[in-house]
């Protein structure tokens, strides 16, 4: 992730520097300023925060003592650790969710086997347990279909986020910068595909979504953004149900459902993430074409991406192919397509093509929720090809 | 320029190498595989050969000699310097364009009082001499008020390029990329502005350009793209005169007329520069918005650009400021800024607002020539604001 805010930081004319964890990471390859180390040692991260103004974060897992010492010796942790504590514990985040107001599916923290049956009885089996901290792109998250499976994975880590399974129609996020001084820009909210736990698909703006409920999101954000105190980027990954929307979960930093904003939008939100942390005013969050895509190159059967990636760009001359210079592992995120235009049904299929051709996978035959090209069938409300494009953004 | 080639490598995933002058040289501080050492030692430039797969320049003053000598030894010099002498020496230049039959000014080489005295009975006084070697932003360029000068500075020099002073109605400039393979693509021919020599705005497409005369363009720049078998991106300056337009300058490099493709074409210059140089499938060069302003931040009054650049990105979220990282001095390029929208006027004046804002220079009250709004009334062809954008670029 540290590597596709490189560009912004070039455009910005701002030094940024990085502490990796291995010499090969993937950011050290388009970074000037590396230094390598471990992040959870805090003399090493206290010796780096000594060079640089700010200090941001590309993932949840620094030790939140280690963010407490920094903000506490006077380095600028952007963002902060009283917010970014909530990125990293799902407990606290629901139940901050329930004191703002705000749509949470059932949940439970779990300590004993009674808790654990207490929420099976409220909500019945299937039912979702995660670790409060350390997971991501569907590690730490199971599906618990008997009280047995819930105290056997108790016995091991000792406290658990139950909630409940969502019966949803489709899955949306959205994303908000937020600066010091608490200015606050967000983008369209758009539909997101999981595959296996992982992100795959993204759509700006997600398709059918009436304005009111478009509003409902964006107010919601904002107000997790602002009680929180967030400087940076946040997103907020959601179900859609039958009555509304459910939180999924957060995260405080650029995220992989806003990917498409690198070429869909006036302000990416690589660029806005450095301009928040850096207390500079914010970009314009607009949408520069009427739908913008984005699908994750997952590793598949290709190892090499080469050959795959001249085909790519020779068949469709504006994708916009972004590579993240890492060794192909089978699942493993290496690349994201993006594509952008007025027809969503082709933007869709020519980002889709491109990802799966460079990954070598076939296209999925058996999608496993109803895809946005589907929505008339379903009843929703389709996004009319010819309108036009929104007017001046300026 | 090589710094904002950064951006590109990090999203196509390849490696990047600069070979920078200084260590501070603003290219270091966003590419992280720098080797500090003189272009003009050639031990220097072959060590760093060694390393990449493929070379290339962002200026045009590596000696011919070195460039034959890389090749010779087997390394991918790109453009080659078959290519690269056009750019390097102007009277060759001159003399392939009457070769290739394109519109070149009143022109000779001067080597001797008589050369130019014939020149001046030919053409007049006041004419332009120029060195043919080394020259850029004005810097090598003369006018010449009467045979004493014109000896004065070839008795210095030796050698000299003289050409007609152009009576011209505006300047225009285009740009090419071009693969090895010979795939090539042209942006939108823009409508630039010189002051004091130094390019200060470019506005794409150019306003009021008849269809045919952009073909026409469009053509010239393929012939000698193709005839020099130039890899890489090419720019071509030209006068626009009554009857048609007439060559001036080129440039076999990234080049100031288009840095406006960064935010507004689907492949920017400096992608494009990439793609071709590595052999990849050229990007579409198509306009993503219906009109798009460049304007150079010229070092002027602000010797510290930080407060002046908070108050430009408040003024405008949707405008694009990209600094280069140096020291101000008077009339130094240190940054530019790119607008677009739909509302020509609209989006000069923003963009000339951040620039001069940023520089610390009052709003030039007299610009030297008609200026795009001034179309109109000089009975330009206007483009018509309610036209709509292109259709799908895929």
């Amino acid at each position: 992730m540290a590597r596709m805010l490189a560009p912004a930081a070039e455009a910005l004319g701002v030094r940024f520097s990085v502490l990796a964890e291995t010499a090969d990471a993937p950011a050290t390859q388009v970074i000037s300023e590396v230094t390598v180390g471990d992040y959870t040692d805090y003399p090493t991260l206290k010796a780096f925060a000594e060079t640089v103004d700010v200090i941001t974060f590309d993932h949840e897992h620094v030790p939140p003592e280690h963010l407490e010492a920094l903000a506490a010796a006077g380095h600028a942790v952007r963002p902060g650790p009283q917010a970014l504590i909530f990125a990293q514990d799902k407990i606290r985040m629901r139940a901050k969710m329930d004191e703002l107001g705000l749509p949470n599916p059932a949940w439970a923290e779990i300590t004993s086997a009674a808790d654990a049956e207490a929420f099976g009885r409220r909500v019945g089996y299937p039912y979702i347990l995660k670790t409060p901290r350390g997971g991501y792109d569907g590690k730490g998250v199971r599906v618990i279909e008997s009280l047995e499976q819930a105290t056997t994975w108790l016995d091991e880590v000792g406290q658990l986020l139950a909630e409940e399974k969502v019966d949803f129609t489709r899955e949306l996020a959205v994303m908000v910068g937020r600066s010091p001084m608490g200015q606050t820009a967000v983008w369209p909210v758009v539909e997101t595909w999981q595959q296996n736990g992982v992100c795959k698909e993204a759509v700006a703006p997600a398709p059918g979504l009436a304005d009111e409920k478009a509003q409902e999101i964006t107010e919601a954000i904002l107000k997790v953004a602002g009680a929180l105190e967030v400087t940076g980027v946040m997103a907020m990954e959601m179900f859609e149900t039958a009555e509304g929307f459910l939180i999924n979960e957060f995260a405080m930093r650029p995220h992989n459902t806003g990917h498409w904003t690198q070429d869909g939008s006036v302000t990416s939100q690589f660029e806005q993430h450095l301009r928040a942390v850096l207390d500079l005013p914010l970009g314009s969050p607009a949408a520069r074409d009427k739908v913008s895509v984005m699908v994750n190159i997952l590793g598949a059967d290709h190892k090499d991406l080469y050959q795959p990636y001249l085909h790519v760009m020779a068949h469709d001359p504006a994708i916009k192919v972004h590579l993240y210079g890492k060794g192909v592992r089978p699942g493993r995120k290496v690349g994201h397509v993006n594509a952008y235009g007025r027809d969503r049904d082709l933007v869709l299929a020519r980002a889709r093509h491109a990802a799966d051709f460079i990954a070598g996978v076939d296209p999925d035959p058996h999608p496993q929720m109803p895809r946005p090209g589907d929505l008339d069938a379903e009843g929703g409300e389709r996004h009319d090809p010819d309108t036009d494009v929104s007017e001046e953004r300026a």
